[in-house]
């Protein structure tokens, strides 16, 4: 064990984020709520257990890890650290939440066949940083884990850049990649004043 | 959330295994205990939680999963699915469990990186490979998890393959692979006739 992040994203009443829309893209959706929680949990030795939510809550809890890059090229994971912005920048007061399921097709394919269609068909990389500084993205892997997806992508960006990001969703969507989703929900909101 | 398969060593008093010996390697070793259970789950939809242990029972619970292939390619996949063996060969009474943890260093190399030194120097899967099928192997995952290892890998083998198996541990200890690892521990075991 070493620097894996666990993240939280909980939907409810409390937290820092309004939520705007949940729009389902594939498959099932989520349940609406008011507000999104993220909390980063102190890295723990022990095995990781899920927070407890009482049944009577509105709302989710998706849980996800900051690990290892799984596909990036030490070229590519150069250009994306110089280019990458921190999250919690004050103008980045919209941000997204897309978590997706891949198929068992996908996670079949051996390495080299995942990366070809991911990068080599698709461009997911060289797509993404053409969005930074602009739009800053922080994955979170959850396959592992035992939750309903695979992946949490959270993303953050000024109001400005909405369309541009819009735009990014459209192209990935587009791709070969894509073929392999089989669940895709979009959870976009806004900092909260209070 | 496909078919990730969730499994559980529990070293105490109960399980098939009889653990013969519990070897330090590098860095922190493993409490004895007198057998081992090995354990799948079935895959649920909900967040895992690792079972409850009464703090009175010996022994230890590491818990992986058998997931996605990380550095394979698909050349390498077709050899490794035609000549690899199913667990629990009657024959096969020999078994060691090596749990390991690599270095925050090996981590934070890009996926090529990690591949080059894996395969292209260290020849992990080719080693691997020119043992089979007398040493069947089962790859558990567990960094995402929480635990204080990264991998749980488990080998089956007949008593007259025991010192070929020794020789594929002495060979991969001697590789550039091995300079990143921080924690290693050997479990050996035997299937016990009751």
């Amino acid at each position: 064990m070493t620097d894996v992040l666990p993240v939280t994203f909980t939907a409810g009443t409390t937290g820092l984020w309004r939520i705007e829309r949940i729009t389902t893209v594939t498959g099932d959706g989520l349940p609406a709520a008011a507000r999104l929680l993220v909390e980063e949990e102190a890295p723990v030795a022990g095995p990781r257990v899920p927070p407890t939510v009482a049944t009577s809550a509105p709302g989710w809890v998706l849980c996800g890890t900051v690990s290892n890059q799984r596909y990036t090229t030490a070229a590519e994971l150069a250009l994306l650290n110089a280019r990458s912005p921190a999250l919690g920048r004050p103008g980045a007061t919209v941000a997204s939440l897309i978590p997706i399921t891949k198929s068992q097709a996908w996670w079949e394919m051996a390495q080299d066949e995942r990366r070809g269609i991911l990068e080599e068909t698709s461009h997911h990389i060289r797509r993404s940083m053409d969005y930074l500084p602009a739009v800053a993205r922080r994955l979170h892997h959850c396959r592992d884990l035992g939750g309903p997806f695979d992946f949490l992508t959270w993303f953050e960006f000024a109001p400005e850049n909405a369309a541009a990001f819009d735009d990014l969703l459209g192209e990935l969507r587009n791709t070969e990649e894509w073929t392999f989703i089989e669940r895709e929900v979009e959870v976009r909101v806004e900092r909260a004043s209070v």
